[in-house]
Protein backbone atom coordinates (compact mmCIF):
# COMPACT_ATOMS: atom_id res chain seq x y z
CA UNK A 1 0.00 0.00 0.00
CA UNK A 2 2.69 2.72 0.81
CA UNK A 3 5.18 1.32 -1.87
CA UNK A 4 1.90 1.58 -4.50
CA UNK A 5 1.59 5.29 -3.20
CA UNK A 6 5.36 5.91 -2.90
CA UNK A 7 5.71 5.01 -6.72
CA UNK A 8 2.34 7.36 -7.37
CA UNK A 9 3.71 10.35 -5.67
CA UNK A 10 7.48 10.18 -7.65
CA UNK A 11 5.47 9.92 -10.92
CA UNK A 12 3.40 12.78 -10.42
CA UNK A 13 6.77 14.87 -8.71
CA UNK A 14 9.01 13.91 -11.56
CA UNK A 15 6.18 15.27 -14.21
CA UNK A 16 7.62 13.14 -16.92
CA UNK A 17 5.70 13.43 -20.34
CA UNK A 18 3.50 10.10 -20.39
CA UNK A 19 2.76 8.65 -23.62
CA UNK A 20 0.19 6.36 -22.05
CA UNK A 21 -1.34 3.42 -24.45
CA UNK A 22 -5.29 2.95 -25.17
CA UNK A 23 -5.59 -0.53 -23.46
CA UNK A 24 -8.67 -1.12 -21.82
CA UNK A 25 -8.65 -3.97 -19.08
CA UNK A 26 -6.11 -3.01 -16.45
CA UNK A 27 -8.11 -5.71 -13.83
CA UNK A 28 -4.09 -7.21 -13.77
CA UNK A 29 -2.69 -4.35 -11.57
CA UNK A 30 -2.51 -4.72 -8.14
CA UNK A 31 -4.09 -1.51 -7.71
CA UNK A 32 -7.53 -2.57 -8.96
CA UNK A 33 -10.17 -3.59 -7.38
CA UNK A 34 -9.41 -7.13 -8.36
CA UNK A 35 -5.68 -7.53 -7.26
CA UNK A 36 -3.77 -10.25 -7.90
CA UNK A 37 -3.42 -13.84 -6.24
CA UNK A 38 -0.51 -15.44 -4.75
CA UNK A 39 0.13 -18.41 -6.82
CA UNK A 40 -0.05 -17.50 -10.62
CA UNK A 41 -0.29 -19.59 -13.94
CA UNK A 42 2.57 -17.66 -16.14
CA UNK A 43 0.47 -19.00 -19.06
CA UNK A 44 -2.24 -16.77 -18.14
CA UNK A 45 -0.97 -13.95 -17.41
CA UNK A 46 -1.10 -10.76 -19.63
CA UNK A 47 1.22 -10.53 -22.58
CA UNK A 48 2.04 -8.44 -25.29
CA UNK A 49 4.26 -6.79 -27.63
CA UNK A 50 3.61 -2.79 -26.31
CA UNK A 51 3.77 -2.13 -29.95
CA UNK A 52 7.21 -3.36 -30.72
CA UNK A 53 7.12 -6.21 -33.39
CA UNK A 54 8.46 -9.13 -32.58
CA UNK A 55 8.68 -8.71 -29.14
CA UNK A 56 6.70 -11.21 -26.39
CA UNK A 57 6.36 -9.61 -22.75
CA UNK A 58 4.82 -11.04 -19.50
CA UNK A 59 5.41 -9.20 -16.44
CA UNK A 60 5.75 -12.93 -14.08
CA UNK A 61 6.26 -10.64 -10.73
CA UNK A 62 5.87 -7.04 -10.94
CA UNK A 63 6.34 -3.69 -8.78
CA UNK A 64 2.49 -2.03 -10.14
CA UNK A 65 1.09 -5.10 -11.14
CA UNK A 66 1.33 -7.29 -8.25
CA UNK A 67 3.21 -5.02 -5.40
CA UNK A 68 6.96 -6.30 -5.54
CA UNK A 69 8.58 -3.65 -3.93
CA UNK A 70 12.96 -4.60 -4.52
CA UNK A 71 12.64 -7.34 -7.29
CA UNK A 72 10.73 -7.44 -10.86
CA UNK A 73 10.55 -10.51 -13.48
CA UNK A 74 9.58 -10.88 -16.54
CA UNK A 75 9.69 -13.50 -19.37
CA UNK A 76 10.39 -11.93 -22.89
CA UNK A 77 10.82 -13.70 -26.27
CA UNK A 78 12.28 -11.90 -29.08
CA UNK A 79 11.63 -13.46 -32.68
CA UNK A 80 14.90 -13.64 -35.12
CA UNK A 81 16.53 -9.97 -36.34
CA UNK A 82 15.11 -8.14 -33.39
CA UNK A 83 16.43 -6.77 -30.12
CA UNK A 84 15.78 -4.45 -27.18
CA UNK A 85 17.19 -0.24 -27.62
CA UNK A 86 20.70 0.39 -26.24
CA UNK A 87 19.79 1.25 -23.01
CA UNK A 88 21.33 1.59 -19.37
CA UNK A 89 19.33 1.88 -15.77
CA UNK A 90 20.41 1.93 -12.51
CA UNK A 91 19.81 -1.58 -11.29
CA UNK A 92 21.35 -4.83 -11.17
CA UNK A 93 20.17 -7.15 -13.58
CA UNK A 94 20.01 -10.83 -13.94
CA UNK A 95 19.40 -12.88 -17.62
CA UNK A 96 18.33 -16.78 -17.65
CA UNK A 97 18.04 -17.45 -21.06
CA UNK A 98 15.91 -20.42 -21.48
CA UNK A 99 15.76 -20.86 -25.34
CA UNK A 100 17.65 -19.68 -28.53
CA UNK A 101 20.65 -17.75 -28.65
CA UNK A 102 21.83 -14.05 -29.61
CA UNK A 103 24.49 -11.82 -28.74
CA UNK A 104 24.96 -9.53 -25.40
CA UNK A 105 26.98 -6.14 -26.41
CA UNK A 106 28.03 -4.53 -23.22
CA UNK A 107 29.62 -1.19 -23.27
CA UNK A 108 31.53 -1.57 -19.28
CA UNK A 109 33.08 2.02 -19.53
CA UNK A 110 30.75 4.04 -17.44
CA UNK A 111 32.57 6.47 -16.92
CA UNK A 112 33.06 8.03 -20.11
CA UNK A 113 31.41 10.61 -21.98
CA UNK A 114 29.43 8.12 -23.96
CA UNK A 115 29.13 4.31 -24.05
CA UNK A 116 31.40 4.05 -26.74
CA UNK A 117 31.96 0.29 -28.95
CA UNK A 118 30.70 -2.29 -26.51
CA UNK A 119 32.07 -5.76 -26.40
CA UNK A 120 30.52 -8.94 -27.69
CA UNK A 121 28.98 -11.82 -26.40
CA UNK A 122 27.63 -14.89 -27.16
CA UNK A 123 24.54 -15.95 -24.81
CA UNK A 124 22.50 -19.43 -25.68
CA UNK A 125 20.00 -21.57 -23.79
CA UNK A 126 20.61 -22.60 -20.24
CA UNK A 127 23.23 -19.71 -19.85
CA UNK A 128 23.10 -16.74 -17.90
CA UNK A 129 24.62 -13.27 -17.36
CA UNK A 130 24.20 -10.31 -15.41
CA UNK A 131 24.63 -6.66 -16.31
CA UNK A 132 26.90 -4.18 -14.27
CA UNK A 133 24.28 -1.30 -12.68
CA UNK A 134 24.08 1.78 -15.39
CA UNK A 135 26.17 0.13 -17.90
CA UNK A 136 24.99 0.82 -21.96
CA UNK A 137 23.54 -2.64 -23.04
CA UNK A 138 22.08 -4.14 -25.92
CA UNK A 139 20.64 -7.65 -26.26
CA UNK A 140 20.04 -9.18 -30.01
CA UNK A 141 18.28 -12.71 -31.31
CA UNK A 142 21.14 -12.57 -34.14
CA UNK A 143 19.83 -16.62 -34.46
CA UNK A 144 17.75 -16.10 -37.60
CA UNK A 145 16.18 -19.72 -37.20
CA UNK A 146 14.80 -19.47 -33.40
CA UNK A 147 13.44 -17.41 -30.91
CA UNK A 148 15.21 -15.90 -27.98
CA UNK A 149 13.63 -16.08 -24.66
CA UNK A 150 15.05 -15.32 -21.71
CA UNK A 151 14.02 -14.26 -17.91
CA UNK A 152 14.81 -11.21 -16.53
CA UNK A 153 15.75 -10.05 -13.06
CA UNK A 154 15.71 -6.57 -12.07
CA UNK A 155 16.25 -4.85 -8.32
CA UNK A 156 14.81 -1.03 -7.70
CA UNK A 157 11.20 -1.73 -9.52
CA UNK A 158 9.89 -0.48 -11.59
CA UNK A 159 13.03 0.27 -14.11
CA UNK A 160 13.55 3.58 -15.58
CA UNK A 161 15.40 3.12 -18.39
CA UNK A 162 17.95 5.45 -20.22
CA UNK A 163 17.63 5.05 -23.89
CA UNK A 164 20.76 5.58 -26.77
CA UNK A 165 20.28 6.11 -30.62
CA UNK A 166 23.65 4.43 -30.87
CA UNK A 167 26.67 3.94 -28.76
CA UNK A 168 28.33 7.46 -29.30
CA UNK A 169 25.55 9.23 -27.93
CA UNK A 170 27.15 11.09 -24.66
CA UNK A 171 25.25 9.21 -21.31
CA UNK A 172 23.56 12.91 -20.76
CA UNK A 173 21.42 12.68 -23.83
CA UNK A 174 20.20 9.31 -23.34
CA UNK A 175 16.41 9.92 -23.42
CA UNK A 176 14.65 8.64 -20.30
CA UNK A 177 11.77 6.38 -20.87
CA UNK A 178 9.62 5.83 -17.69
CA UNK A 179 7.02 4.15 -17.20
CA UNK A 180 8.45 1.69 -19.20
CA UNK A 181 6.21 0.30 -22.43
CA UNK A 182 4.81 -2.65 -19.98
CA UNK A 183 4.34 -0.26 -17.09
CA UNK A 184 2.25 2.20 -18.45
CA UNK A 185 -0.97 1.06 -17.99
CA UNK A 186 -0.81 0.38 -14.66
CA UNK A 187 0.98 3.68 -13.77
CA UNK A 188 -1.80 5.35 -15.30
CA UNK A 189 -4.46 3.27 -12.89
CA UNK A 190 -2.29 4.31 -10.41
CA UNK A 191 -2.54 7.77 -10.54
CA UNK A 192 -6.01 7.57 -11.43
CA UNK A 193 -6.30 6.42 -7.28
CA UNK A 194 -4.61 9.45 -6.47
CA UNK A 195 -6.58 11.81 -7.72
CA UNK B 1 2.59 -16.73 -32.34
CA UNK B 2 3.73 -14.90 -28.79
CA UNK B 3 0.51 -17.54 -27.59
CA UNK B 4 2.69 -20.30 -28.49
CA UNK B 5 5.90 -19.31 -27.01
CA UNK B 6 4.39 -18.62 -24.03
CA UNK B 7 3.22 -22.07 -23.51
CA UNK B 8 6.30 -23.60 -23.97
CA UNK B 9 8.07 -21.23 -21.60
CA UNK B 10 9.81 -22.66 -19.11
CA UNK B 11 10.85 -26.14 -20.49
CA UNK B 12 14.37 -25.74 -21.66
CA UNK B 13 15.79 -25.05 -18.35
CA UNK B 14 13.85 -28.41 -17.14
CA UNK B 15 16.22 -30.03 -19.28
CA UNK B 16 19.34 -29.23 -16.94
CA UNK B 17 21.17 -32.12 -15.99
CA UNK B 18 21.19 -31.82 -12.32
CA UNK B 19 23.13 -34.59 -11.32
CA UNK B 20 26.52 -32.85 -11.58
CA UNK B 21 29.57 -34.00 -9.64
CA UNK B 22 29.81 -31.52 -6.58
CA UNK B 23 32.90 -29.31 -6.34
CA UNK B 24 35.41 -29.14 -3.45
CA UNK B 25 37.67 -25.88 -4.16
CA UNK B 26 36.43 -22.27 -4.04
CA UNK B 27 37.39 -21.19 -7.17
CA UNK B 28 33.66 -20.37 -8.11
CA UNK B 29 33.92 -17.85 -5.44
CA UNK B 30 33.80 -13.88 -6.45
CA UNK B 31 37.00 -13.35 -4.49
CA UNK B 32 39.10 -16.39 -5.61
CA UNK B 33 41.45 -15.05 -8.32
CA UNK B 34 39.87 -16.79 -11.00
CA UNK B 35 36.55 -14.65 -10.37
CA UNK B 36 33.73 -15.78 -12.95
CA UNK B 37 33.14 -15.29 -16.51
CA UNK B 38 30.34 -12.95 -17.67
CA UNK B 39 28.00 -15.28 -19.89
CA UNK B 40 28.37 -18.76 -17.48
CA UNK B 41 26.60 -21.70 -18.94
CA UNK B 42 24.17 -22.80 -15.96
CA UNK B 43 24.71 -26.78 -16.52
CA UNK B 44 28.64 -26.19 -15.88
CA UNK B 45 27.88 -24.16 -12.31
CA UNK B 46 28.29 -26.17 -9.16
CA UNK B 47 25.69 -28.59 -7.81
CA UNK B 48 25.61 -29.87 -4.66
CA UNK B 49 22.90 -30.90 -1.96
CA UNK B 50 24.59 -29.00 1.23
CA UNK B 51 24.00 -31.84 3.46
CA UNK B 52 20.02 -32.50 2.74
CA UNK B 53 18.82 -35.30 0.67
CA UNK B 54 17.32 -34.93 -2.17
CA UNK B 55 17.86 -31.27 -3.08
CA UNK B 56 19.92 -29.72 -5.71
CA UNK B 57 21.20 -26.07 -5.09
CA UNK B 58 22.80 -24.00 -8.12
CA UNK B 59 23.43 -20.56 -7.57
CA UNK B 60 22.87 -19.22 -10.69
CA UNK B 61 23.82 -15.79 -9.86
CA UNK B 62 24.89 -14.85 -6.12
CA UNK B 63 26.38 -12.30 -3.91
CA UNK B 64 29.55 -14.11 -2.88
CA UNK B 65 30.09 -16.06 -6.17
CA UNK B 66 29.31 -13.82 -8.54
CA UNK B 67 29.32 -10.04 -6.75
CA UNK B 68 25.68 -9.61 -7.08
CA UNK B 69 24.86 -6.80 -4.05
CA UNK B 70 20.84 -6.61 -4.96
CA UNK B 71 19.29 -10.11 -6.21
CA UNK B 72 20.52 -13.59 -6.68
CA UNK B 73 18.91 -16.32 -8.25
CA UNK B 74 19.13 -19.91 -7.59
CA UNK B 75 17.83 -22.99 -9.28
CA UNK B 76 16.96 -25.94 -7.31
CA UNK B 77 15.44 -29.25 -7.52
CA UNK B 78 13.66 -31.56 -4.04
CA UNK B 79 12.67 -34.67 -5.00
CA UNK B 80 9.51 -36.42 -3.87
CA UNK B 81 8.37 -35.97 -0.30
CA UNK B 82 11.13 -33.43 0.63
CA UNK B 83 10.94 -29.81 1.84
CA UNK B 84 12.44 -26.57 2.70
CA UNK B 85 12.67 -26.09 6.99
CA UNK B 86 10.36 -24.16 8.19
CA UNK B 87 11.42 -20.37 7.96
CA UNK B 88 11.69 -16.60 7.57
CA UNK B 89 14.08 -14.03 6.14
CA UNK B 90 13.56 -10.35 5.51
CA UNK B 91 13.39 -10.23 1.82
CA UNK B 92 11.49 -10.37 -0.71
CA UNK B 93 11.41 -13.91 -2.69
CA UNK B 94 10.12 -14.66 -6.12
CA UNK B 95 9.63 -18.26 -7.44
CA UNK B 96 8.92 -19.64 -11.00
CA UNK B 97 8.43 -23.25 -10.75
CA UNK B 98 9.30 -25.11 -13.68
CA UNK B 99 9.02 -28.58 -13.07
CA UNK B 100 6.34 -30.95 -11.28
CA UNK B 101 4.12 -30.18 -8.29
CA UNK B 102 3.75 -29.21 -4.54
CA UNK B 103 2.33 -27.24 -1.34
CA UNK B 104 3.49 -23.88 -0.34
CA UNK B 105 2.49 -23.40 3.21
CA UNK B 106 2.44 -19.58 4.50
CA UNK B 107 1.73 -18.18 7.33
CA UNK B 108 1.23 -14.27 6.73
CA UNK B 109 0.72 -13.05 10.75
CA UNK B 110 3.64 -11.94 11.24
CA UNK B 111 2.47 -9.98 14.15
CA UNK B 112 1.69 -12.68 16.50
CA UNK B 113 3.73 -14.09 18.48
CA UNK B 114 4.60 -17.39 16.59
CA UNK B 115 3.60 -18.43 12.95
CA UNK B 116 0.77 -20.84 13.55
CA UNK B 117 -1.16 -22.94 11.58
CA UNK B 118 -0.20 -22.08 7.70
CA UNK B 119 -2.10 -21.40 4.78
CA UNK B 120 -1.81 -24.06 2.13
CA UNK B 121 -1.35 -23.39 -1.65
CA UNK B 122 -0.99 -25.36 -4.51
CA UNK B 123 1.96 -24.82 -6.63
CA UNK B 124 2.38 -26.43 -10.45
CA UNK B 125 4.51 -26.18 -13.67
CA UNK B 126 4.58 -22.51 -14.78
CA UNK B 127 3.42 -21.26 -11.64
CA UNK B 128 5.11 -18.52 -9.66
CA UNK B 129 4.42 -16.88 -6.47
CA UNK B 130 6.26 -14.42 -4.19
CA UNK B 131 6.62 -14.84 -0.07
CA UNK B 132 6.24 -11.15 1.87
CA UNK B 133 9.17 -9.99 3.40
CA UNK B 134 9.16 -12.26 6.89
CA UNK B 135 6.20 -14.29 6.43
CA UNK B 136 6.84 -17.69 7.91
CA UNK B 137 6.67 -20.46 4.99
CA UNK B 138 8.02 -23.80 3.68
CA UNK B 139 7.40 -25.58 -0.06
CA UNK B 140 6.99 -29.23 -0.32
CA UNK B 141 7.53 -31.48 -3.22
CA UNK B 142 4.39 -33.62 -1.91
CA UNK B 143 3.94 -35.04 -5.28
CA UNK B 144 5.31 -38.37 -4.90
CA UNK B 145 6.59 -39.29 -8.49
CA UNK B 146 8.28 -36.24 -10.05
CA UNK B 147 10.99 -33.57 -8.85
CA UNK B 148 9.28 -30.46 -7.96
CA UNK B 149 11.98 -27.70 -10.12
CA UNK B 150 12.04 -23.69 -9.60
CA UNK B 151 13.98 -20.76 -9.83
CA UNK B 152 14.33 -18.60 -6.72
CA UNK B 153 14.82 -15.05 -6.65
CA UNK B 154 15.80 -12.95 -3.63
CA UNK B 155 16.40 -9.21 -2.66
CA UNK B 156 18.83 -7.77 0.19
CA UNK B 157 21.76 -11.12 -0.65
CA UNK B 158 23.40 -12.90 0.78
CA UNK B 159 20.26 -14.54 2.75
CA UNK B 160 19.59 -14.73 6.37
CA UNK B 161 17.79 -17.38 6.90
CA UNK B 162 15.81 -17.76 10.47
CA UNK B 163 14.71 -21.58 10.84
CA UNK B 164 11.46 -22.57 13.40
CA UNK B 165 11.31 -26.52 14.39
CA UNK B 166 7.29 -26.14 13.85
CA UNK B 167 4.58 -23.47 13.40
CA UNK B 168 4.09 -22.60 16.86
CA UNK B 169 8.04 -21.81 17.62
CA UNK B 170 7.81 -18.38 18.66
CA UNK B 171 9.76 -15.62 16.60
CA UNK B 172 12.22 -14.97 18.95
CA UNK B 173 13.05 -18.62 18.92
CA UNK B 174 13.60 -19.15 15.29
CA UNK B 175 17.34 -20.07 14.65
CA UNK B 176 19.64 -17.69 12.78
CA UNK B 177 21.57 -19.34 10.01
CA UNK B 178 24.12 -17.42 8.41
CA UNK B 179 25.62 -18.35 5.79
CA UNK B 180 23.38 -20.34 4.67
CA UNK B 181 24.26 -23.83 3.57
CA UNK B 182 25.46 -22.81 -0.43
CA UNK B 183 27.21 -19.53 0.73
CA UNK B 184 29.35 -20.89 3.34
CA UNK B 185 32.47 -21.47 1.31
CA UNK B 186 32.41 -18.62 0.06
CA UNK B 187 32.20 -16.59 2.88
CA UNK B 188 35.26 -18.46 4.16
CA UNK B 189 37.11 -18.01 1.33
CA UNK B 190 35.75 -14.09 2.16
CA UNK B 191 36.76 -13.71 5.44
CA UNK B 192 40.30 -15.34 4.91
CA UNK B 193 40.52 -12.37 2.09
CA UNK B 194 39.88 -9.76 4.80
CA UNK B 195 42.58 -11.09 7.12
Amino acid sequence: MAGLRRHSVLAVVVLLPLLLSATSDAAHCSTSAQGSSLVRNISELPQDNYGREGLSHITVAGSFMHGMKEIEVWLQTFSPGTYTPIHRHSCEEIFVVLKGSGTLYLASDSHGMYPGTPQEFSIFSNSTFHIPINDAHQVWNTNEHEDLQFLVIISRPPVKVFIYEDWFMPHTAAKLKYPYYWDEECLKVSRKDEL
